[in-house]
């Protein structure tokens, strides 16, 4: 049997496959069915000590559309934090308050602090660069939806890698099935080695390179992400990266690509996708963020006990 | 049969006499009972990128009222618009996680490009200095509510006549009725040339005048706006046509306004009005806020198509 | 029969000992078990025109914990007040969208203000230096349970006694039973005169004392409250008072305290009392911030008239 009840959800590394494949498959049975009643009388603190309304309002919606209410609050400065309380303290009155805590926190292992002082389920929704394991569901699922399986895969990643946690994440759960998977970006961007060896280590076939046509007629899913100015000490340099990792409708036309090709994308994006690519048939990163409400009633509906695996 | 089913909100001019005679019926119905269970299982997305307590507040008011749910921010500051994400791909992303989308906009047709990209119904709860089409049904709903009809009413707009959308709105709605307008207001805060001629072309009798005096006793409804210091070069002209168009209960005592004369006023008030007016059979701007529950209550059941005329 | 419907919760002064010892009594009841749709169909306005997140959310979580819903604003820049409408206004039309009102803010006598205002009770939660009725509720509620009574007790008060709104509260409520007082406190920071005055004259027996050694082994109950540096014009004479308030458990194991004591703080806390306090049998202010959950159920319920006693 497999059963989330009480876990903690704060780094893809505490997952077994089982795990994993089992949160896949009960968020394609909360996005089938609906289940209005399933956390009734259960209710979730949303923590945001930093702002990200996109997750806030996914779980707010997964909660609430199965029956549960929500509290919380979005701004550190209207908390007693303000007051000098420790994150300790403010977490175990919380707890006192609810059936499980969604936390984000803008320092690295805050949500892991969080999970080990109170006694209910702590789910980590974002904390400094570290983990955000529900975005890495999701991202799982929608490969999984739009490709029929995650085995057997050649998926490339494409943006700054050296900094896109939500890239790492997905590389390492990903590691548990058998896909190939490549590195784009450029030389100062590329995957932290640590992650590479480790990779290696679990048998991962993969390759680093540094421009998309290398490798475009061979890729089933492009995973994309947002390479910020911030990152380069030299503006001149950010422009010439820029421009040849920004993708369109044109650059796809021009490199072969399969046409059963899917793009996703964590979003927000700025300038590295174009919108003339929202209407392909390659765009998923739309759908990939709507199923953030069926991954996520998954992952409450588990970690409150009310969904088990026989 | 009339049917809003999946229609936007954005606009008066979207709406035929036979609609707004249907939202104004089911406001009432919603008014005289319960509806505790009509929009279980819905979600309402409310995405204020301005503040608005009061809207904000009632819309929620009535999704709850009625069993629904309610998610959203208040706050453009603490969303991915802070990261430069297009509006389109906000609510795009928004879409997926409710039924349907309350978005109030500082800039002018904000409501309707949000209308254009997402497939699910929007309500626009004012965009700029443009429309509020929740806040002149209410309008309507309460003239109707307390004058027992739309015809034949004569009905004074009085204060800032050139930029109060809400008078604008609410005149040209009164259209497609039998009244007759008078427009009180300072030579430099008339009503707009062009909804003047369009109000002629459609039939509507009115006069423009600059005091109030001259018709208190014909009026049987008098709407009143805020005349915002900003809007004078001069702040002694300001001073001026402050005083002379300031209401009281003195005021009103000394013109010979009918028995039945019935005040309206948007709300927040700020010198205008005087609170002495408030315990006066004329006030009715306390019942025209609070019918912005069942009112908002009709126009969401509809639009959400749990309600329909036969 | 005891009936709070439609009252207003602003001070404690306006409750009797037997509404008290009514509000106790329904608190565990609610502590003991669900009542999740007794506030079915009821809308709770929170309006917090000052910041307190724990309360917000306590209020919050005990409204939908019974099945009522909750509307409101954290920030009073982004309401109609920030447009110069009065706080007479502001609640004037929240109380047509809502079924009670709870208030937080920052002037003296505020939530007084808001009761006279409108037809729906009120909840005061904190106003000013003056009142937190819900607070003080409470601080009875833990203390009742954990000792078993509220009679011939030994209460030392520590810290902040002159403008520790909290304490003024409590001393004031417990003068209805016989327990004995201690108030410790640095000679500047005493208990007002006026209010030591009032407890004698309802019999109360108490001690005003600089140093909790002198007591320690006497006391059934510790209520500790922040002594805030703003207090002080000099300070070094704060850090004097700081360290020689200051709780630890080895202050604890140095005293010669009662197995039995029990330690009870309304938090935030800062300094003066340390983490490894937490784990020892002494320490319920955890579970005293917790019961804010029944005993606001339990004042919810009563003032929505859905509990009475016969």
């Amino acid at each position: 049997m497999v059963s989330l009840k009480d876990r903690d959800i704060i780094s893809f590394r505490d997952f077994t496959k089982e795990e994993i494949l089992y949160i896949l498959s009960l968020s394609k049975e909360m996005e089938e069915k609906a289940h209005p009643d399933l956390l009734k009388g259960k209710v979730l603190a949303t923590l945001f000590f930093e702002p990200s309304t996109r997750t806030r309002m996914s779980f707010e919606s997964a909660m609430k559309l199965m029956g549960g209410e929500v509290i919380g609050f979005v701004d550190p400065g209207a908390t007693s934090i303000a007051k000098g309380e420790s994150l300790r303290d403010t977490v175990k009155i919380v707890a006192g308050y609810a059936s499980a805590i969604v936390v984000r926190h803008f320092l690295d292992g805050a949500a892991r602090l969080v999970a080990d002082t109170v006694g209910i389920p702590v789910i980590n929704a974002g904390d400094g660069s570290n983990q955000h394991p529900t975005q890495t569901f999701l991202d799982l699922y929608t490969i999984h939806k739009t490709k029929g399986t995650l085995d057997d895969l050649a998926i490339g990643f494409i943006g700054d890698l050296k900094y896109g946690r939500t890239v790492h994440s997905l590389a390492y759960a990903l590691a548990h099935f058998r896909s190939y998977m490549y590195f784009i970006s450029p030389p100062s961007l590329r995957m932290p080695p640590d992650l590479l060896k480790e990779l290696s280590e679990r048998g991962v076939k993969f390759q680093e390179i540094t421009s998309l046509e290398e490798v475009s007629d061979r890729l089933d899913v492009l995973y994309c992400t947002r390479i910020q100015k911030e990152r380069f000490a030299d503006p001149i340099e950010y422009g010439k990266v820029k421009g040849s990792y920004h993708l369109s409708k044109a650059t796809l036309d021009r490199s072969k690509v399969k046409k059963t090709l899917k793009i996703l994308h964590p979003l927000p994006r700025v300038d590295e996708m174009d919108e003339s690519l929202d209407e392909t048939p390659y765009a998923v990163y739309f759908q990939q963020a709507h199923s953030g409400i069926p991954v996520r009633e998954a992952i409450l509906a588990s970690v409150l006990g009310v969904k088990e695996l026989d």
